[in-house]
Order: structure tokens, then sequence, then C-alpha cells
């Protein structure tokens, strides 16, 4: 022992964590769970701690292990909330920091606790909220998205302005349009919100304009008040891309009080791989959902990326299933979705859902208002 | 054609991504590559693009592509430094955004241009300015961190006087240790900045205390001030939590100009498949050196994690080689070194490193001292 020995005050409460691990066998695999749960707290070895709360409580505590197959097990351990500081940066840190360094370790599911999830504000709208603001009671929503990058602000308006016309329920920008040059970010949300509201108008429909925030640490606050005041009625966010409680700061900022959309460009490594990282679940479904995204981007089983049935429908289960402390997030599957495609999305993902269909809806046809509303009423006659 | 005719004013300047690509045949890593060109920029299939310069310069240009073995092929892919709007996050995005999603591709090495890397100002201080702050000319620097979680205040700032009167450099604060109600950042700053200029009077050595910052987004650049404020000597940031934007922020803020040591928690999923992801070099060599980062902390070879020789060798490289726009930045290997390693990590790493010695200083015995001037006349032998 080098450590003094250390009395603390904990409320007793702890959040759990669920793992898979790569392991010869059971022994193994404990002896891999107890390494996590040093690592992720103390980065000490255990024979230099003394024996007082700082062993008994805060290292994480292995609560169960169960064999998958010869070669998985999966384990629970369970960490007093105190060591997240109730912040987010923090709560990621306790749950995979280091042992994100560890081959053959996989995040499974995160089990938080009342005390913790107070903290957290989550989706604002949610569901329900957006559905309100949109005026759709029950059928799944459209989005689409603008694109490509290169185009003048005159010309995304205008692409923005006939989409809205044909029935469009949300317009979003790509994740890749940010502040190039050519369509500068304030002119060009300026020129679609306008174009959108235009459209709005003259159809008696109230599609939703998402502007596209990402952007550097010292300007998204900016970016997300302009947008706000030029009239876009919700902000996309590529949490992968300025970090996950950047989009929670934005998302529980009283003044914006917009809807979230969470983009999943960068992520993509964390969950590829079955043996490390994070599943879909946690990463496109858990994190937006705890960090405030009303809806959740992903990109669905079936489309041009190689997301399976499986992983797309624990995203579906994370985003929505029933919690107290936070609302449930919109799933948006997306990359590679067609109106040909639209029947048997619907069987998989059911009504509370969000079509993105962007290349399937401008590989129509040149008639963009006609292209859109051919989406709208295929979405009409499935709920 | 769906888009309009568009006519771009561009720099005519471009920089390089190398991926390494799983295909079946060259044919195949070709397809996998344009693919990648297209995803990265435009998001749309060339078929709806107009014969115009969003198509000529926008997508990305396949430069070469070079077989590795019979199922890998290594590709050059040129963007136009314009798609980046000359923002970290959006560079990010160019480089990997959607790709992440996209099994099979792995980012090898960015080659970025000039005009690209004037909007970048890289390490503050560099080596050679941390080591004239610490007055060290030419022998590795040694640096251990406080811990375990759950100590308090007083406690920590008792070790770390105790180490720094040892003669260690550098004492920095285990990444997990942020805000909790056992140690509150202010005081727990405050105290352990008051110890080690305290000890740093009594031995007439300078050790630079780095204050771990990494913290929410709408209190980090709060708890860089104070840390500056309260004494300490440097900032320790995980990008990987905060978004590496955030670290970019900080690190060219005038106002706390303070060295910045980047922490890879968060990080280890990126790299750890071979055929995913993004190697060591970017990832803890060439994104925090672009970021501002005078140091990078990673786990080395042959302690408690895994990364191999060969992976840590292109950290190196990537943290040091020259540059003309970016000073070069510390590596600090880390992750269970121990004084009987050292002499085998001098002859790996040479001079030029940052020995980060923590749980290995603790585990020689209760007198933290001591091991503090075992550890330093073991390094001073070396060089």
């Amino acid at each position: 022992m080098i450590f003094p020995h250390t009395t603390l005050t904990l409320s007793g409460e702890r959040f759990i964590v669920h793992y898979r691990l790569l392991a010869a066998d059971a022994t193994g695999a404990r002896a891999i769970a107890r390494g996590i749960s040093l690592e992720q707290t103390v980065e000490v070895s255990a024979e230099l701690l003394a024996e007082d709360d700082i062993r008994a409580q805060l290292v994480g505590r292995v609560e169960s292990l169960a064999e998958v197959d010869a070669r998985h097990f999966d384990v629970a351990i369970s960490y007093a909330i105190e060591t997240t500081a109730f912040e987010l940066t923090q709560l990621l840190n306790v749950v995979f920091g280091n042992t994100a360094m560890q081959p053959g370790i996989r995040v499974l599911r995160l089990e938080l606790s009342e005390g913790l999830l107070q903290h957290f504000q989550g989706p604002r709208f949610g569901q329900k909220g957006l559905r309100k603001r949109l005026g759709i009671a029950r059928r799944p929503l459209l989005c689409t998205a603008l694109k490509p990058m290169g185009l003048s602000a005159p010309d995304f308006a205008d692409i923005a302005y006939r989409i809205a016309l044909g029935g469009i329920d949300i317009i979003k920008e790509d994740h890749g349009i940010t502040n190039q040059p050519f369509a500068p970010f304030e002119e060009r949300v300026g020129r679609c919100a306008e174009a959108i509201d235009r459209a709005n108008r003259e159809s008696g429909q109230q599609c939703l304009y998402v502007a596209n925030i990402t952007a550097p640490a010292d300007q998204i606050r900016r970016r997300a008040e302009m947008a706000k005041k030029l009239g876009a009625g919700g902000l996309m966010i590529a949490p992968g891309l300025v970090g996950w409680d950047t989009m929670r700061m934005l998302a529980e900022d009283e003044a914006l009080a917009l809807p979230i959309f969470a983009h999943p460009a960068w992520l993509g490594t964390f969950v590829l791989s079955p043996e490390q990282g994070l599943t879909h679940h946690v990463i496109f479904g858990q994190l937006p959902r705890l960090a405030g995204a009303d809806a959740t981007i992903f990109v669905s089983f079936g489309g041009r990326f190689s997301f399976s049935p499986e992983a797309c429908a624990g995203i579906v289960q994370a985003a929505t299933e029933p919690n107290p402390a936070l609302a449930p997030s919109f799933p948006i599957p997306a990359g590679g979705m067609t109106l040909e495609r639209l029947p048997e999305l619907y069987r998989f993902y059911g009504r509370d859902v969000i079509f993105l269909i962007a290349g399937g809806l401008y590989a129509l046809g040149p008639d963009l208002t006609a292209n859109a509303r051919r989406l709208r009423e295929a979405v009409e006659s499935l709920a």
C-alpha cells in the first residue's frame, strides 16, 4: 500500500456497463474484467491501494460474468456514479477511456441509474415534440438532404424550394456542407430558410429546415444562433466531429431550443469490429439520446453501407425504449434509401421513424417537386 | 444530370489522403476508391452531376493505386483544399466522415498541403519550447501522474510535493481526475500547483504541473483559465472526449498560451483493427500535432497495452518529422513503463521523448521522493 487510507462520502448509487470480452476461459475473462475495473477508475494495480473506500467503492465492481460461447464472455461492471463527476465527457471516460486501447473488449450497453440521468436533459422535443412541430400525428416522417457540396447558396435555395413544395417534411443539409467559399454559411442558411418558408406559404405545409452547424469549437455556438436567427427550424451536428458534449451543450441551450439531429460522421470505426469498440446500440442510440439528439441518423441495412438489420434494431431500441428520464429520439435510417424500398423499411422500422431519402430522391428525375411528391405519397400510403 | 452546371473559383491546391483498402483485385480497389472520392465530397453518384467544376475539381481524385498484397491496395486520393472550409472539423470529415462506416478502409496518412496548413498554428511550444521552459537541453524528460481518483485535494498535493522534490520534470494528473466531489477541480489544482511550486523553491528545480482540463464543452475554457490562474504550467486534454477542435481552440488561445498535452482516452478503437479506422501515425501523431499538442501521450509497446513497436515508431515519426508549418511535438510513451525498461525505451525512442512513468514510480516503494530521484538519476544516466 502506497496511497493514503481514504474515507469517502458516496451516494452508494452505481451505474453498470456491459462489456463483451474475448478470452480463453472464464478465469481469463474474470482477470480482464478486474483489469477494466481498475483501469477505468484508479489506474493503478490493486496492491498499491489501501484497504479503504477507494478500493471498496471507487474501483469498478464485477457484478456478473456469463459465457456467451467458447471465446466470448459478457461481464457487467458497476461504477460509483460519483466517478463521472456528472459530466458526459468523464462518463464516456469511465465507460471506455483507456480500455478502448485494449483489443478484444466491446461495450455492449450502458445501464445508467436515476441519480446519473438526472444530470442530463436528453431530447428537448423527442418524437412527440417533433411530430407536434410538424403537425404529423402518426405516419413516418420524410427527410431529404441538400447536396452536393460545391453548389452556390442560390442554387441550394432553389433546390430546397422545389423539394419543399413537393411535401418533404424535413430538409437537412449534407454534413459536408459547412462554410466553404462556394456557399458561405450565413448566405446559404439565410437563402435556404427563406426559400423553404416561401414554399411553405405556397403549399400550406410546414417543411422543417435543418441547418448543419458542425463547425470549429469557437464557432459552433455562433452558427447555431445564426441559423436560428435566419429561420432554420433544426440543427444538425456530427458529435463524432465536434465531441459528444458539444452536442449536449447545444441541445440543452435554452436560448436555442431547436430540435437536434445527430449525424454519424467519423463514428463508424467505433462499431465496425464485432470484438472491439462499442455497439451500434450505444453509439447511434444511447449516446445521441443522452446527449439530447431529438433524432439520430444512421446508415440502414440494405443501403450502400454495411450495418446489419440486428444492428439497426439495436439502434432503434436504444433511441426509443421507455426511459422515465429521457424522451425517445427519432431513428433516421439513411445511406441508400429509395422509393422502392419504403414498404420494406416500413415493415422493419414501423411508423415512428424518419426516412432520410436523398440520393434516392434526386435519382427519380429532374423534376424535384414531382420526386418529392412521389415520396410523400408513398409514405402517406404506408400508414 | 440533375444538379445545375457550376463554375468554381478554386486555388487548384489539393491535399492527399492515403488509404489502405481491402479488395478482391485492383479493379475492385479502384471502384472502392472512386466510391470514397464521391462519398467524402459530393455524397451523390457521379451520374447525377453535371460535366462541371464540381465533378472535375471537388470530387476526390484517385491519384495512385498500388497493390500491397493479394487482398490489400494502397490508394492516394486528393481533395481540393477548399472542401475543408479550412476547419479542422470539416477536414476530418473529408478525410473519413462517412467512409468510416464502410468496412475494410483504413486511413494510413495525411499529406496536407501548405495552403491548408497555414490555417493551423500547430504546437505553440513544441519540443524546443518545452525544453526551454524546463531548462533541459538534451536528455529525455521525465513525467509522472497523480493518482488515484478518490484522494482528497490535500492528499494529491502532498504526493505532488514529494514527487516534485525528487526531481520529476513534469507531473500531470490522471485523465480520470476531473471535478469529482472528492477533489474538486479548483481546490485540487490550486493545492497541487502550490505544493509543486514549494517543492521547486526548495529543490531549485522547475517541475511543471499539468492540470487535466478535460471537461464539458461549456466548462473547459473556464477550467483552462482557472488552471493557469492557479499556477498550472500546462494543460492536459483528451481530444477523443472533448473533440479534436476543442483542443486546437485551446492550444491557439493567446490568453492561455500554455503547453498542451494530448491524452489518448477514447481514441483506442480508431487504431486497433489493422483493416479499419486510422493508423496510430494519424491518430496519435498527425492529428495531435495539427491540433496544437506540444506533447502526445500514447501507450507504448511492451507495457500493459498492445501497440506494436512499428505503431509506436509511426507515432514518433508523425509527431516529430520536419514540417515547415508545424513545430515537432514530444512523443510520450506510457502505459506500463518502468525503471528497468528505461535503457530499452531510450534505445528505441532516443532523447527527444518524455517518459511517462506513473504506476512504475509508485511501485518502487513508499518513499515517493526517493522513487522520483531514482527515476531522475536513471534518465540522466541515459543521455
